[in-house]
């Protein structure tokens, strides 16, 4: 490749997700009106509520969204000195006059959440502090990252942050929610406005070595534990990278060098891959020689920043819980479906044995220490095990193993024996399915998505 | 119990394994022959060598040995003036004297063994060095522990030496050779003379917390490094618990403790157990829901104490291959039937699981080191393998295993990877059998007394 192909190309790239006038002007005119709106529901507050001003935030504002994107935020800024009980009250208040068919969600405050003229909006309340450094929930701070970011982008930089967002669509790792654990839009922002275009950016990334920090304004006070550190400009306090997983770095760089060798639009915009039908998961574990076994359930009803974080205890928790009792866990993942009624979730674990010997090995003391040698030989000398015998200076007993089959386990109470998240064993507390081996083909209806990522993993 | 039960039992002990007047008798006249026989067979020696002195070394000689035993050790004892090669010329002459139908054997030299008057005869040649620091080989030491014993221990103490010993011998783990790795006799009359009673040493055995040093002449220079170290009165450099293992110095503490809690007889004259039978090795391998394999072969043709730690070595060389191919080893062990034509060599390896996934996990080096990471990137991005996927920071594929099956591992080339001891290298190179699963069933006729104790293990 040439340094031209990569340039041709992110043209090419830039040029597919930049709005073009028709869309922008249909978004500007929908966030016109649904500021005005916000305003006019603003005045009939009670003072000094009705001194809030209001504002667009976000990338529709920052004109760095991406073409066909849909979301526009609003944020209505209050006083600090009305209360808090008050700002929701008064937030809500103004988001259903703007949004008449809005419903409520919950954040850090309640919010208003609705479509308008074909546009996603979220009508949210803030608090208008001094600085991003004296904000009392998180929302407040988007209005400095709002302010920071208009005076230093220009149109050329923009279309850069198109691209980069783009590509951290394509490679997977673009949102900071906690079921994605990837990079902010804020995030992707000040890295290309750190480096001063999409090439320059994913250069960098390249050669990184972690733990890579940047701080734009100079001004981090903060040490931070996290691979990436972008110091927030507008908060020497926060780590802008903090949700950003360590995983998620390394396909970040694993992808930069990969398109900087090869440049293709298709990183851009890669093919979407179908479910994983029933016959796939069959052939794959065939081919694969192990013995999955998985727990499905009714997921708890949480949103997903609490419901992923959840799931990944939970199943930390199990395969701690199959490995301390000899099980060899190959690989394992958790999933659940989109948030609908019936709502599902799975944990699911793949290993190398479905069963294990009956006999488990468990070593006592050291035959010199006396009290405790005395003590376990006692217990074990007359009881159904093998042993006790000396090995490596200790008595050891090959006792009857409480469970040898993996799905058993998992169908029993011993499951709960597991560290789970809260909500998740409440869940299964109210019941679930167990399925082991080609069983698992049966998911391939609800999880024929995460099937595929499962069996064909590619960075 | 009571301190009576003990030294009641002790009695009863010493009156079973002291010799009667009748078998001293028989033995003292034996002995006088043989010593007589050697020195005629001296005298006809060249000078130097016809100045040798002719002395009867050993238990037999201390008054030590157990009713029953029927070895006589008897040495000649050269000038140190006369090289080695007459040295044993001249052994070999004066042992073939003494014993016409004696054959030859070799230790650290040539010697004589033959029968007489239904006593086992060693005839062995040795230095007449000054002390046994001077020692060329470690039979010139020998005399010198006969005469620091023979002028220490009187009529009452031999007997409490010969309870010791008979100790020893029921609970296993009686004798320095290397397929035992027990106590020597020596070593055992000095415990005894140290302690001043059977009792006294098992008592204070049982609290023993290794490394456990004595040192009765108070002349110890070097460190050791074994568990228990008695230094040899004839000899500061010398440990005479060098050869006894880590696990019978916690059997024998086992032992004493058992003992004093419940002195009984049958722990020094225990039981003889049956060779397993077939059709219990089948239930043992079915209650244990294990997966043993096996390599049986012609054993190689050396001494004991060569064998047994070359089968040692092969055993653990074969675990650390098995294991580091994924399989999980519970227990194995090696054998060997007695010394004779046909002697054969098992090493048994009791596996959770006689296959594996036919995938295993390669991780290769974090994505952000470049150079290494681009190289694993490019070696297996086409290869027929999972992934490379990231986990942990890391790249990670599964490839396909190249052996997933024990047995045929055993049975190919790859036996052959593991660290084996030279000697049984050889002889699998020869040929060997592979047993599996219920096969190992079929070596209950050579091996069933090590089944015995391998499925039926005690302290």
């Amino acid at each position: 490749m040439t340094d031209t192909d990569l340039d041709a190309l992110v043209t090419r790239v830039r040029e597919r997700v930049t709005p073009d006038a028709a869309e922008r002007e249909r978004l500007r005119a929908a966030a016109s009106d649904l500021v005005a709106r916000a305003t006019a529901a603003v005045a009939d507050l009670p003072e000094p509520a009705d001194e809030a001003d209001v504002l667009q935030v976000g990338s529709t504002a920052r004109g760095t969204w991406l073409a066909g994107d849909r979301d526009i935020d609003v944020f209505v800024r209050f006083p600090t000195s009305i209360p808090t009980s008050d700002l929701e009250t008064y937030g809500l208040r103004v988001g259903h006059a703007t949004l008449p068919d809005g419903r409520e969600e919950y954040a850090e405050h309640p919010y208003v959440k609705g479509e308008y003229e074909g546009f996603d909006v979220d009508l949210v309340p803030c608090y208008d502090v001094e600085s991003a450094a004296d904000i009392r929930s998180s929302v407040d701070r988007t209005p400095f990252h709002n302010a920071y970011l208009a005076a230093r982008l220009d149109d050329a930089l923009s279309g850069e942050v198109r691209a980069f967002k783009r590509f951290l669509k394509g490679i997977g790792v673009y949102g900071s929610d906690l079921r994605t654990e990837g990079f902010s839009g804020y995030l992707a922002e000040l890295l290309v406005l750190e480096h001063g275009s999409f090439r320059a950016t994913v250069g960098a990334a390249a050669d990184w070595t972690p733990p890579v920090e940047f701080d734009p304004e100079g001004h981090g006070r903060a040490s931070f534990d996290d691979p990436l550190v972008v110091v927030d400009p507008t908060d020497p306090e926060r780590n802008v990278a903090a949700v950003l997983s360590r995983d998620n770095l390394a396909r970040f760089q694993h992808h930069a060098r990969d398109l900087l060798a090869d440049p293709r639009e298709s990183v851009f915009f890669p093919p979407e891959r179908p479910p994983m039908s029933a016959e796939e998961v069959h052939e794959h574990v065939r081919r694969r020689g192990t013995a999955p076994v998985a727990v499905a359930f009714d997921a708890p009803d949480v949103v997903d920043d609490q419901l992923y974080p959840q799931l990944r205890r939970s199943l930390d928790g199990l395969e701690r819980e199959l490995s301390g009792r000899g099980f060899e866990v190959v690989r394992s993942t958790t999933a659940a479906t989109e948030p609908d009624d019936g709502r599902r979730a799975l944990l699911l674990f793949e290993l190398a044995h479905r069963t294990l010997p009956a006999v488990e090995r468990h070593e006592g003391p050291p035959v010199h220490v006396r009290d405790h040698a005395e003590g376990f030989y006692r217990k074990y000398a007359d009881a159904d095990a093998y042993g006790p015998f000396v090995a490596d200076g200790r008595y050891v007993v090959e006792r009857e193993r409480e469970e040898r089959d993996a799905a058993a386990l998992l169908d029993s109470d011993l499951l709960f024996e597991a560290a789970l998240g809260a909500r998740v064993e409440t869940a299964l507390r109210a019941g679930y399915d167990v399925l082991a081996g080609e069983e698992l083909a049966g998911l391939d209806g609800e999880f024929g998505d995460e099937l595929r990522a499962y069996f064909e993993p590619h960075v």
